[in-house]
Formats: structure tokens, sequence, C-alpha cells
């Protein structure tokens, strides 16, 4: 169960999510389980790059199966978390404020997961990529330009134009430094990009929104 | 002379701006002056959170008016540049991709100068402060939490709220950790929002746009 809306874009801190199970669990234990799995989910999703003072994920192990645990059920369960909480944050993505399109972004090739993940985020948090979006268009170049001013330890992530590719929905537009004229049909209510930085083994993803009127509408109009 | 429109997130990289002068500067004099200049204009101003690939702020000078160079003199060009560079950036901020409202932030009682400009920078560029300008609603609370997920040294910039003070175009509306129910008018196309962090004597200025149907309508109609 999950409820999200605006103000999404958790460091955990107005989403709550709550997972229950009924694997026996010991109090405390919960945490090492759910935090890997919150970290590939609710924490790599963003309506509007906004964080909130209250989000919150929360797993409840009433052990009523009854089984017996084993190294290989953990497993299970961590697996079975993980899927539960990828998409429970899909949802939250595909419901926000004014959302039409849900992007999913992943980067490959870069130096490290972790500077992967500064690239995505910077996409993932991009107005021109989510107006683009919102426009169904195909904007290689706004991709480009996120990446290449993603934040990265003080700096900028590394990028080299000539090593990058840019795949939409799986149609390459742009090809190491050079784009393909490919301009693919960005019909759907969700769109794939794929970027690979062609530096490493680094990868993230990231599941964002698009940039609609109807988000300006929510957020100028409502008042506290 | 200068232009803008989108992408306006200065730091100096479509922003361009030319200075002229007839004071007679050597060549590779012009840095010197025009560095403290854009640092508290061209670089203190966010259209849409985006940075462009080639801003460039220009001086040239060539001596034509034949004065005599002091100390007092190149004190009075380095003032009229900033005067000069602060009119420029004003008036990129407010012919910005749907623009309507021109926020002119001033951020006091920070730890520091650069902590306060952190904390303006992250005022300037969230989305819920935007969208509420666009609403002419004086929103405290989206300043305050704007404020508080500043990044700051690799976390967050230091807030308290119990020692926050918010106004808008001058009327506080929250004062050290209470709303004092004032709800000012805010009809105008500018408006003023001062937070005072109560922690020390930094403080910092930033210029920015609202975020408005048009600037969605804009990015998400056009293509490269």
């Amino acid at each position: 169960m999950a409820k999200g809306a605006g103000m999404i874009h958790p460091q955990l801190a107005t989403m709550l999510a709550v997972v229950t199970t009924d694997y026996p669990l010991e109090a405390g234990e919960p945490i090492a389980f759910l935090r890997p799995a919150v970290d590939t989910s609710f924490n790599r999703i963003s309506v509007d790059g906004e964080c909130s003072t209250n989000d919150a994920v929360v797993l409840l192990a009433n052990g009523a199966s009854g089984v017996e645990r084993t190294a290989e059920r953990d497993a299970e369960l961590a697996s079975a978390l993980a899927q539960v909480c990828g998409a429970l944050a899909r949802e939250i993505v595909a419901d926000g404020e004014g959302t039409t399109v849900l992007l999913e972004i992943a980067v490959t090739g870069a130096v490290s997961d972790d500077e992967a993940a500064a690239v995505a985020r910077r996409i993932a948090t991009s107005p021109l990529v989510k107006t683009a979006a919102f426009g169904h268009d195909p904007n290689w170049g706004r991709v480009l330009a996120a990446a290449g001013s993603a934040p990265w330890n003080g700096g900028f992530a590394h990028v080299d134009p000539d090593r990058m590719t840019v795949c939409f929905d799986g149609t390459e537009v742009f090809v190491r430094g050079e784009p393909t004229g490919a301009t693919p049909d960005l019909g759907g209510t969700a769109v794939a990009i794929d970027l690979d930085l062609g530096l490493g083994s680094g990868s993230a993803a990231y599941l964002a929104s698009d940039l609609s009127y109807d988000y300006v509408r929510l957020n100028a109009e409502y008042t506290t």
C-alpha cells in the first residue's frame, strides 16, 4: 500500500508506503530487508524534484505463515520486497500530480553506480527533459545536456559526447557523438530513455513523471 | 546588451551579454572588473534551473573617453558594471520563457554568504515555490521546505524553523517558528521573498521567474 502525488523525490521523508508480510521476522530485522529494496525503488523516483517532510516506508511482519526460516527463504523475501516496492514506486509516479507520461530512465556505462544515479537523477528532474516528454518529443539534446550538468562530487559527472548513445523506446537517436536522424513516435503513456555513457560499468535506473500543464495548475491553484 | 529566455541558470555557459565602456583598460584587465559584477548578477538568476552550453558575458573597453585612470575611477567603473550587469540580469529573468512574476529572493542570517546563496538558489529553483508564485500565493511553507532541502557540503544547509522569519513583499507571514496569519496580496509582476535564517550574518540575493503554463507550452511544443 502506498500513497504519493506531489513532493515526490524521496530521500525518505508526503510519500507513505506500508508493506506487510506473514513471514517471521524479529523486531528490528525488517529494516535490513527493506533498505536495499527501498534504495532501488522509492529512492529512485521523482515527480517534481521536491522532497517531502514525512516520507515513510514501513514493513510489518507478523509471522502468521508459520514457515521455517532459511537463508534461501530470506533471499526470496528480499527479492519479493524489491518487486513489491518497485511496483508501488512506479504507481506513485504514474499517479503523480499532472503525470501524463512515465519516464523510465536507465543510465549505463558510467564510471560508477553512484555516478550513474547522479546522472539519472539529473535527467529525471530536468524541466526541459520533462516538458519534452509532455510534448512526446525524442529530444536527445536535452538528455545529453542534463547528463552533462549532473552535479557530482562538488563538480560535474564524467561525460564525453563522443562516447554517449541515447535510445528512446529502444530506437537509437544518438550514437557516440552523432545523431542518427531517427525520430521514434513517442505516443505512449511511458517512454524509455536509455543513456549509455560509454565510460565504465556503472548503471542506475530512475522513474520520473513529465512536466505538464496540470502539474502547474494543481500547484498554482492549491494554497495552504 | 543581453539576451536570454530559457536554459537560464547560468554557471556561465544560451545567455549572451556584452557590456561596452570607453574607459581605458589594458588587454586582460576587463575580467578582473567583470567577475565580481557577474557573480552577484548573471550568476544569481534562474528561469528554469537549466544550465546552457554557451552563456557568455563580454566586457569591451576601447579607452575612447581618454580619461586618466585613478583608483577612484576604477572603483567607479566596478560599481557601474555591477549596476549594469544587475539591470541586464533582471531583464533576462523578466523576459524568461513563460515568466509572469519576477521573484526577488533575499536570504539573510545564514551561517555564511555561500550557504545563503545555496538556500537562495534552492528557493529560486523550487517548482513548488515557482508554481505558488504563478498562483500569487504567499506560501511560506514551500519557502521553508525549499530552504530546508538546500544541498550544502554533501548534506543540507543549516536551518532551524524556530529561528526562521519569512516576508512576502515586506509583510511578515512567518516569524521565528510561528505563522502570523497575514496573507499579503501578491498581485504584482514582482514578488519580494525575504527569508531570515536567524543563524548568522551570511546573506545572498537571487532573481527567479515563476513556473507558468507558458513555460510548459513553450518547451513541450518546441522541438529541435
